[in-house]
């Protein structure tokens, strides 16, 4: 199953665009989540995220990326196919979530699927709104943990920060070139115990990739959750099929029981390994990130052009065009204005953007 | 001149509607400024002016209130006229200027236009962007004021606090009932002068608001300013007139010095004379004005019902109908949508709304 120089192993990037981003409202909407917007350069991030394994891109490491598969919500099938036609990539399937049930089934989903699709090949897991930097430096940790496929490969970000929005891997003895064991996964920590981790080195933040060989993730699916394994195989035989269309029936998907791969699988195995990088990762998770993210003038604002922000610092301003904002004399505000929609709250308070969503939805209700 | 008991006392409302109400941006803007807005209430604040001098409210002070002139920009003239026509106001006059020349051209074209279209009748000069919660209050304190119509009569707000972003007035020994000889004309005071004067007593605030007869007007402005006066008389000869609309002409009215009526008359003259009341007036000149004066929540938040404004405290927040805005851990911050635009600043810093559109209009440019 390792790659060889003269047979490049085939690689199927199954693209996991169920999100939500209610943290990035106005922006991020019901209609139309994060991952449908250009939050990280010039591409909406599916289409971020697909470039990142074109065909092209794996050859130079002797890896032959196939055309994706998607997971997304069913409202967003045409939304998802538009920007990938937009970019010239047709995917393998598209699958159809009524609603979202967690990584767990969307990797075995991704397992099976791959196995049927295209036999032999392995899969890579990738959440459709995360940023990345260095593209090649991320494919090269790909490369690294495809001689590392009889395990189920987790790619590790080496920590810029002490931040306590991500979980942490530390890793262990080297297994081949740039791939570890993993010691222990450890949940989002608190400061103190972030710090001790960046000071201590042989940690890094848990990017919620994976590569693996469908075999490996369904075997390790059996022995740890036959339960979501069952009725994840349920739901794909139930599921209605046209073309390259895999709709998945409320019924049969509402039995899968909703858990994360770290949970179900990462933590139990013993076939977890971890490929730490460099690779200026991020999860786009809240505006105060996309913020730290972000073009900075003299004052550490980030704001459109068309704005116009006098006597402020450390601000993040977000306006769709033709939308004329101001602000004065504030340091460390979110003001973004998008969709028709408002919002304003201080940088350290950007996880209550979902407060305000709330509202508003059980307005409506 | 005097009214008596059998023949009210005809006068003629001059609304000044020529500002432009930058420091309310978005909401107030060069196409539709602040008093073709309902800021105090459900008429805009043009039509809420015109109402205060409807013709039956002045019966029952013996006063004979005649159609007003209005003196506006000429871009606004179809607003103007039509914003009266909803509320059954046809104009005597409606004079458009092309630019503004300050509150000296606009007494002295009052003066003239009352003195030819309603010979005998008194003119009272009205600020179109004043919001007067008692009007009839008001209402009585110009009914004093004709009395002394051998003066020019301007109108003091007693002070509800000493604020510093008006101009106060000393009253000084009786007329008539509730009419003042004024001592002196003070600028917008420093903060400890403007509570010294509150405590001492005696002080009104400079409203803006002038009750006189026309001839009282033009001898004066003779006397003081005859610049202003032949200038005005040119553009008034000069003028276009076509059923009741009168066009002022570039040419002319840019020969007119510009300057207020209190500088060029009210200051030097020695016919001033002031009639205090207590109104619930206010000049609505910024949005921390409108907080002020606004219905506020238990946490003194000033809010449309279709915002969202959670742990936050002292903040006015407007926005159009139709635009959702939340607003999240702020305290004493304005945020305003309006109109596609956005404006966010500290309630302090409410005049630095203007350097936003002054900005705006230097990039156009």
């Amino acid at each position: 199953m390792a790659a060889d120089a003269r047979t490049p192993m085939r690689i199927v990037p199954v693209i996991m665009s169920g999100g939500s981003g209610t943290r990035l409202w106005p922006l991020s909407t019901d209609a139309r989540p994060k991952q449908f917007h250009p939050l990280g350069g010039a591409a909406t991030m599916i289409q971020a995220t697909a470039l990142r394994f074109s065909p092209e891109s794996g050859l130079e490491m002797g890896l032959s990326f196939l055309p994706p598969i998607i997971i997304c919500n069913r409202a967003h099938e045409a939304l998802a196919r538009d920007h990938l036609k937009a970019i010239g990539v047709e995917p393998l399937a598209v699958v159809l979530e009524p609603f979202g049930r967690n990584t767990a089934a969307v990797a075995a989903m991704a397992a099976k699927l791959v196995q049927e699709l295209c036999p032999g090949a392995l899969a890579v897991l990738l959440p459709a709104d995360h940023v990345i930097a260095d593209e090649r430096a991320f494919r090269a940790a790909v490369a690294c943990g495809v001689a590392a496929s009889t395990r189920i490969v987790t790619f590790g970000i080496t920590p810029t920060a002490p931040e306590t929005g991500y979980g942490y891997i530390q890793s262990g003895a080297p297994i081949c070139e740039g791939v570890f064991e993993v010691v222990r996964f450890a949940e989002k920590p608190a400061r103190a115990i972030a710090e001790a981790y960046v000071a201590e080195g042989g940690y890094s933040w848990n990017g919620g990739i994976f590569l693996f060989a469908p075999e490996v993730m369904l075997s390790e699916l059996e022995a740890h959750r036959p339960d979501i394994l069952t009725a994840v195989t349920v739901a794909l035989d139930a599921a209605e099929r046209e073309d390259t269309t895999i709709r998945l029936t409320d019924a049969t998907f509402a039995a899968v029981p909703s858990e994360s791969v770290d949970v179900a699988v990462m933590e139990p195995t013993r076939l977890a390994a971890v490929a730490p990088c460099t690779a200026g990762w991020a999860d786009i998770g809240s505006w105060s990130e996309l913020w730290r993210l972000g073009d900075k003038d003299a004052r550490g604002n980030v704001t459109p052009a068309h704005s116009v922000v006098l006597d402020s610092d450390d601000c993040m301003v977000w306006a769709d065009i033709g939308v004329q904002v101001g602000v004065v004399g504030l340091r460390d505000v979110i003001v973004v204005a998008a969709g028709g929609a408002v919002v304003v709250l201080p940088k350290d308070r950007a996880q209550d953007v979902k407060r305000v969503v709330e509202t508003l939805r059980a307005r409506k209700a």
